[in-house]
């Protein structure tokens, strides 16, 4: 099976095998030691001398913490929206209270800095500002480090990020680029399996935290503070996932994220080239396109759903639809973690055999 | 390493390798199936028709979901409290705006139910009781079959069941009982590694989930409701931990609830016996002790932390001490899930050595 979804993605045998590793305790001295490595690791990665947790949700659980650690309930809030996952940002952020201005840019393009700017001058009582670094739904990147010399440079406002597709893939600088809170998950570039969220959280942020009244305890961060102090988690953790992540973080931190970027890079780029070569055409403007999804349109005439039942049944090749307004329309290959140009040419073989 | 702290357990070997299966599409048919088939299982284990969910989180995030399912802020609940962790729960009540009337019996002992009624009878507005069924932190299991005769036969108030240390290790009828909402977590009496939880929910519950207005997303059982109808869960689970699952049923159904209670009685009385034997005091009445954890009183000039060191460095024995107030007190025996006699007579037999 050729697993191409935007997450999860095939996970590299050494890390599978240490998913197997029997249980220990995760009050102990064992348990604290992985912690610790795990933790200055996924640190590493992030770009961030900030604190950093591991939770275990999914990367959805990563952005409520994010909201519910840092708001209060008629906080005014700017969420920049280019897709389904902006939407769901948004959605938690007015769901525990938040007024949310949602700043929506046209699926298929990047979030405009200079019309961000404008809505933070039109709205100077905006306390944070809601990022999607990659839009998993749409397979578009964001020009982070510009929003963010906006939001932080010439606002300094609280800037929030979901980084689930992003992190681990394309590059991040989370405190040079001034990110207070950064949520991603497991089952993307980690390559992992699903479990784990990592969310890190600046001073700016803790400072936030003081003040904010939006109700909190499973995703807590002041919890996970403490417990960090002593070397555990607040709660039982997905004690296999964390076997995992510390064998894909030699793995990362060996190769270097300097070749992790470039190697999604040139499979973004193939993948790009190769769907265009078949005829079909890009969903996204391909300047913004995603080094970790990309999503195509489905052609005329061509039924999405079956086209992507077709792709899987006779060919073994997985790829996801679209989501919410895009059902039907689009599909998308995923290419993030440890991606082969091999995995990748079956996947186009296979769609030119579907489509002939 | 022996591992016998009250979760994580040791897992078996066959589950164990299903950890390393390699990913599937959360999305596709393929999980449809899983998702399907585990919920069937994890429903006879809970004794249930009514709804179960299968959630990415610790037991304490399944704590939270059955209170911010089912109460608004300001409601009044009654919390029956033997621990540290029904303290836990009416923390989680108040923290989003319940009051709570905490009805705490002492450490070691198990809750009244002739004063639970008492405590109904005065409040007539109380709204809804939280019940620890097995207190983790006191090795004290509550007779929750009698609890539950006051709170919904005499009462019919919404029963919230913390059964994380006690499903599928001691007996419950969720139905039968009049349990609303039941939750748990896998790395207990189910012999997987954490990452799961199981929440059951009830057609009461759905009633109370309709005026709960404590806010709530990651955690929204009608989010995982509408995407159970279509075979997916909301969020992307723990893929692994699905599959660790789908293995352990397979085990606990062969084998047969009945026998499974069995085995876990058993064990939890040669355990009692055996550190009886040895000249030591059981913490808890020992007509409530629980067959999944025994709490055993630190002797008098016995370091409690450096005897449960000593047990760990030494001899490869993995106990737990007391917790909160407990700390340095007792010293706790875990034997749920699959645990053998050879197993707890090494764990006497190290104990005796350290000791002597």
């Amino acid at each position: 099976m050729n697993l191409r979804t935007p997450g999860p993605i095939p996970v590299p045998d050494d890390i599978l095998e240490s998913m197997s590793w029997q249980m220990i305790n995760h009050r102990g001295p064992e348990y604290e030691d992985l912690l610790y490595r795990t933790t200055e690791g996924v640190k590493r990665v992030f770009e961030t001398e900030n604190d950093l947790y591991i939770m275990t949700s999914s990367g959805t659980g990563a952005m409520e913490a994010a909201i519910v650690n840092t708001l209060s309930p008629g906080d005014k809030v700017v969420n920049v929206c280019v897709g389904v996952f902006g939407e769901r940002f948004g959605e938690i952020a007015e769901l525990f209270g938040a007024e949310v201005i949602s700043l929506d840019f046209p699926y298929g393009s990047a979030a405009d800095p200079d019309t961000i700017r404008q809505t933070l001058n039109d709205n100077p009582d905006v306390k944070a500002v809601l990022v999607t670094h990659n839009e998993t739904s749409t397979g578009v990147t964001n020009d982070l480090q510009a929003i963010a010399s906006v939001v932080k440079g010439e606002f300094d406002l609280l800037l929030l990020v979901d980084g689930i597709s992003s992190v681990c893939s394309i590059p991040i600088s989370t405190d040079a680029w001034g990110c207070d809170v950064v949520a991603t998950a497991s089952q993307k570039g980690w390559m992992l399996p699903p479990g784990l969220a990592f969310i890190s959280f600046s001073e700016r942020a803790w400072e936030a935290h003081e003040q904010a009244k939006m109700p909190r305890y499973y995703f807590d961060m002041a919890m996970y503070k403490r417990y960090y102090k002593i070397g555990q988690p607040p709660y039982t953790p997905a004690i296999s996932v964390m076997f995992g992540l510390d064998v894909a973080l030699k793995r990362i931190l060996d190769e270097g994220m300097g070749s992790v970027y470039e190697r999604h890079a040139t499979i973004g780029k193939l993948t790009r080239d190769g769907v265009k070569d078949l005829g079909l055409t890009l969903f996204p403007d391909e300047s913004v396109a995603s080094d970790t999804v990309t999503a195509v349109n489905v052609p005329d005439g061509v039924d999405g759903g079956k086209f992507v039942g077709a792709l899987r049944d006779d060919h073994s090749v997985v790829l996801t639809g679209g989501q919410g307004s895009l059902a039907g329309k689009i599909f998308r290959i995923g290419h993030l973690g440890y991606t082969t140009e091999q995995e990748i040419y079956e996947v186009l073989s296979a769609i030119k055999q579907v489509l002939d």
